[in-house]
């Protein structure tokens, strides 16, 4: 099904991979600073949990260049890969409830790259993160749902700029849809030359 | 069983609500800016998530005061009050490895407020937000360990500062052991006379 035939040559993201400040666990940091006993008393400083990088919205551009069918035509290929992999469980089990929530997810797509106002005003604001709490969202997750958008727009034949603008925009955005965290590690990034590779080893050999 | 009669009276600890930065779901801002329609090509700019409070690690007063015996029932008392809350599914069901577990948990408090080193010694490095990760916990999970911990506290017996200074520790090093997000807000914050008054009402009319 996924052809994966492009090979666009794109520079890679910035990287933004901000450290873990200091042991956000709060425990001794012992090890790192090789002491043997953690005095009493002693206070850990503030710190915080997952970074949310700048996320670039789609230009003007890749509304222009694609038009509203074949954004939608993107985000329906991209969910029909999700529901045959390893996250099928976040979606609806129903046929027609699934197909309904991936015209809603096309709208807010089409929206966000400056088209047609549909999605707020049938929902109202998108806020996405918060209409993503109620489904648990991890680290791996994320890695799969990026993964068939990274399959999907290959396989859609997109222009190569436009691969990546749009890819610029979901793949920090994404971020913020992590719910459940499982590691200390910040979440990973891919430029979009990296998940090319990542993604689709065969078009690498 | 709680008889929850001690209404030591405190200062409220130093507020520390960092507000959620930005837009961090990477909705549109529009509401807040008033503006009907977001720019194609906008920047959402970079936040982070969960708010880290320092951590203030118990004096050697408290492991002075009390010996290590009560610090352990303590610990014992806690989690027995814990094995009866919406939460117990989180510890083991078995009987003889819930008791194992607490005796762990109460050799790393003992450690923690500079006693013996018997948890390290048998574990390693404590790196307690990274041991929680396998567990699923969420804002109102804390919320009712931080219950729990109340009711104990009053139940034990200890002096006045002494469970104030517990409180102080225990109360911002819970919010490093959740793993699972389910709003925007950062979690409720409670000083130990805050606490009293929201989790023993009783005691308050």
């Amino acid at each position: 099904m996924c052809q994966h035939t492009a090979k666009p040559a794109t520079p890679p993201l910035d990287s933004y991979v901000a450290p873990m400040p200091g042991h956000a666990c709060a425990c001794s940091g012992r090890a790192a600073e090789g002491q043997n006993r953690p005095p009493a008393g002693r206070l850990v400083p503030a710190a915080h949990e997952l970074d949310f990088p700048p996320v670039p919205f789609p230009s003007a551009h890749v509304l222009e260049a694609l038009g509203e069918a074949r954004l939608r035509a993107l985000v329906r290929h991209h969910h029909k890969l999700l529901r045959e992999s390893e996250i099928a469980h976040l979606f609806a089990p129903d046929p027609a409830e699934f197909e309904a929530l991936v015209e809603v997810i096309a709208d807010y797509v089409i929206e966000a790259c400056g088209g047609a106002r549909s999605y707020t005003e049938a929902r109202g604001e998108a806020c996405m993160r918060t209409r993503h709490f109620p489904f648990t969202i991890d680290e791996r997750g994320r890695e799969v749902w990026l993964e068939k958008l990274c399959h999907a727009l290959i396989d859609n034949g997109f222009p190569s700029d436009i691969r990546q603008e749009y890819w610029n925009w979901m793949e920090p955005f994404s971020i913020r849809m992590i719910n459940r965290r499982t590691a200390k590690a910040q979440p990973l990034r891919l430029s979009w030359t990296e998940a090319v590779q990542r993604f689709t080893p065969a078009l690498q050999a």
